[in-house]
């Protein structure tokens, strides 16, 4: 696969944005369209970005006290069905399985678009008195929805995900730790993904199918489309009364539990492709990759083994030294041009050069993926130090970028024109709502933006909606979404 | 979930040891049937086990130059067909999708059993030169395959794995690539699982659904039964004739690839299970646990805080110390004596008990789960290493209690009377066999013995078949198994 050169060019960003997209990703080698409807393979350098999401956050929740199990692929149909709100909101996109060993099933069953079914029949059995609470389960795993249109990554028919499924004493418990839960993902999103996000409540026509409140993050990209990150939700107690999962409080009376649900995708790698590639290729913040930085060794058949020997030495200090992870780019038959060009397109943060010259003046030579800067940097005790700043440059350098076309890009909108002009330029807009699920959907079907979410970092403050001129308590964000 | 306590008394292995097994899982909190026909649920404390198996294996393959990758779920059924040994295997035991998204599907999808269709069919187009190869793909993925009789982790309708698919320039290199993926799990087994296997060859009759040659590791239970732990497949170039894996050699020649795949999956976990545990519960290698230690403080409501404080500063000590993960169990509604039996029965290898005279006399007391001794240890700069020291010793007795099980059980048999005792007795067996297929099955009617495998760490020897008298070039190893 690493001899497979990819000669298509890349689709400049400003001639047409979605395909851009798209070559990034076989630029990248990250992904393809795998020859079944609608799915994908996830090649092995787009693994590694989810291998990355999974390390962090896994440690996160553990660290939270979460505790990791694995529930059924398959779900009995009746089972979907408990829950009114739930079963309307997923039936429509599941995939059957009516056969098996041969036989007709006496009773369909569904791959699981979400668990909160099966792990709730089951956490019934689990939850007998308070002090078995909270109750805090993580699930890695595929889920299928029947998609129409789908994209790599962003919307696929099998995805990958974590489903995080909490029981608690207290409504109030259950909405502090959705909320909390909420802020793992910014906290994710900001901090290894590089990419600032708009946290807030989305709209009871946007609700999870059978929650009371969902939260999400909202990320900008570059084509100014909000792409909803991570949702996080309080499902009251919809689902424990319907399938019973209750306890015996410390006042010995029967109580149904208040239970919170929340997941974040291999859609986020979608995310971070569009937040931070540009026209030459991939761009991966230094926190995202297992090894940040490449480092090509310059040589011809005559020096190979002292300049690739010189080389490794120089890795394993650096690696020893900051801990970050780095390859050594020796292959031979690769023309040093080629591999330059090709650890650019796949986005690694930091590249070396580093050939007998260099050995010769005790230096080597840095190229920064995001600026293209090209520094020569003096092997000495200082050395470790300087490679780790630049990384570290490299990270805040991509999350500022994106926070300043964030900030830039955001507008309040006071006036019907000014909304529509502002979303038809791509803007994220701060604007004043009725309340009405029909102001939204008549909003959406005119200009097609959406509400993006009821955005909790802002000043509440009276006002008339953008729509219908009725009285608001406060703006909402709209935008056009993935 | 830690409330619940496991009332039910375990059944001792010498009264029966299928039911032994169940009420192991269920002791120790490790697994539940699912409300779904022959899945289960892996409870947190089973899944940790499973993320140990993970963590040791991938960072193994990955050195190994394996790369990781994720391919669909649902395979078009006309790819099962295109391996004609591969379907007749797989077809009868798939689940079958034939409704998606509200529609019948044109196609019906299978629930992959197993990934070589579509991964083969996909690699297809990533090999093109003798510069791609070899090809190291692994994928951490659930498969189905719907099975009668199930039993949890040994044989379950869904169940996770790892799946590993190579392809490489030449038939002696994918043979040996077979055997050194085998020679891992053979490593993984002994040295973290304390496994003895024997490791071997299948006979035709027994080889993977499209493989040339299966190489396999099978184990002893208690009960003398055989468990096959892992399997690895020299393909040969049947799949690469199939799908169409060509590529272009150093002399510019067109040729098929030749390949490998090799897995393991929860069912080792059963044999973990089933290795090691004894009638008070399950216990654990310390290997394959994050947290091979306990420490119980000793505490009355009024010297909590100061026990509590001075047991977590020990925990910290060992682990920074050690590297070993440790469990601190101040749990107030629990008394200590629960608690001990509550550990005992998860498996534990090591227990620190640790109250105020303890403190006071600079030491604490601490029990091995497998022996049971119980030991006083002075806090002192040697304490730490004298912990390690423990643990690594629970580690080689448990393998070499194994491996002194599997010496003293397996036999030779020369004739057909003591051969038929020796397999009701329960033991290994190494006898002559003609090596028709047909014997095979007459011996597996007449007295449900399989052949495991054809060792490869024996002494060749020419001999009558036990059964028929045939000529036979060598032993192989007969036993039941599950």
């Amino acid at each position: 696969m690493s001899e497979q050169t990819h000669e298509k060019a890349i689709t400049p960003r400003a001639e047409d944005y979605s395909q851009w997209y798209l070559d990034i990703i076989a630029a990248a080698d990250l992904a393809e369209y795998a020859p079944v409807k609608g799915c994908m393979v996830i090649k092995p350098y787009g693994y590694a970005i989810w291998e990355q999401v999974q390390k962090i956050l896994d440690a996160k929740f553990k660290q939270e006290g979460v505790q990791n199990a694995y529930f059924p692929l398959l779900i009995p149909e009746r089972f979907l069905k408990r829950e009114a709100q739930h079963v309307e909101g997923f039936a429509p996109e599941v995939a059957v399985v009516t056969h098996a060993g041969g036989e007709k099933l006496e009773e369909p069953l569904v791959i699981r678009p979400t668990s909160e079914t099966i792990m709730y029949e089951v956490f019934s059995g689990w939850v007998h008195s308070y002090r078995d609470l909270p109750l805090l389960i993580n699930q890695w795993a595929n889920v299928v929805r029947w998609e129409m249109k789908t994209k790599p990554f962003l919307r696929t028919t099998e995805f990958l995900w974590q489903e995080g499924h909490t029981v608690h004493v207290t409504q109030e418990e259950a909405d502090a730790y959705a909320r909390k839960m909420l802020a793992v993902y910014e906290w994710f999103s900001r901090e290894y993904m590089a990419i600032p996000v708009v946290t807030g409540q989305k709209t009871d026509n946007d609700r999870f199918a059978g929650a009371l409140k969902t939260y999400c993050c909202e990320a900008m990209m570059q084509d100014g489309k909000a792409l909803q990150y991570a949702t996080s939700h309080n499902l009251g107690d919809n689902f424990a009364k319907a399938f019973n999962i209750q306890f015996l409080d410390d006042q010995n009376t029967m109580q149904y539990g208040w239970q919170t649900s929340w997941g974040l995708s291999t859609r986020s790698i979608g995310g971070l492709i569009m937040t931070h590639s540009d026209d030459k290729g991939l761009v991966l913040p230094p926190r995202m990759t297992a090894t940040p930085i490449v480092l090509v060794p310059v040589f011809t058949a005559d020096n190979k083994e002292e300049v690739v020997t010189k080389a490794k030495e120089l890795a394993d200090m650096i690696t020893v030294q900051t801990g970050y992870g780095i390859r050594v780019d020796d292959r031979e038959h690769v023309r040093v041009g080629e591999k330059f060009f090709e650890w650019e397109k796949k986005g690694v943060p930091l590249r070396i050069e580093y050939g007998p010259k260099d050995i010769a003046a005790g230096h080597c030579v840095t190229v920064r993926r995001d600026t293209g800067e090209k520094t020569i940097i003096t092997i000495d005790d200082n050395f470790p130090s300087a490679i780790k700043a630049v990384l570290e440059n490299i990270q805040s350098h991509l999350y500022e970028a994106a926070e300043q076309r964030l900030v830039a890009n955001t507008v309040e909108a006071n006036a019907w024109e000014e909304f529509v002009a502002a979303i038809e330029d791509g803007k994220f807009v701060m604007a004043h709502w009725d309340g009405t699920t029909e102001t939204e959907k008549k909003i959406k079907e005119e200009i097609g933006a959406t509400i993006r979410c009821i955005p909790f970092n802002q000043k509440r403050e009276e006002g008339q909606c953008i729509k219908t001129g009725n009285p608001s308590d406060g703006r909402v964000l709209f935008a056009k979404a993935y």
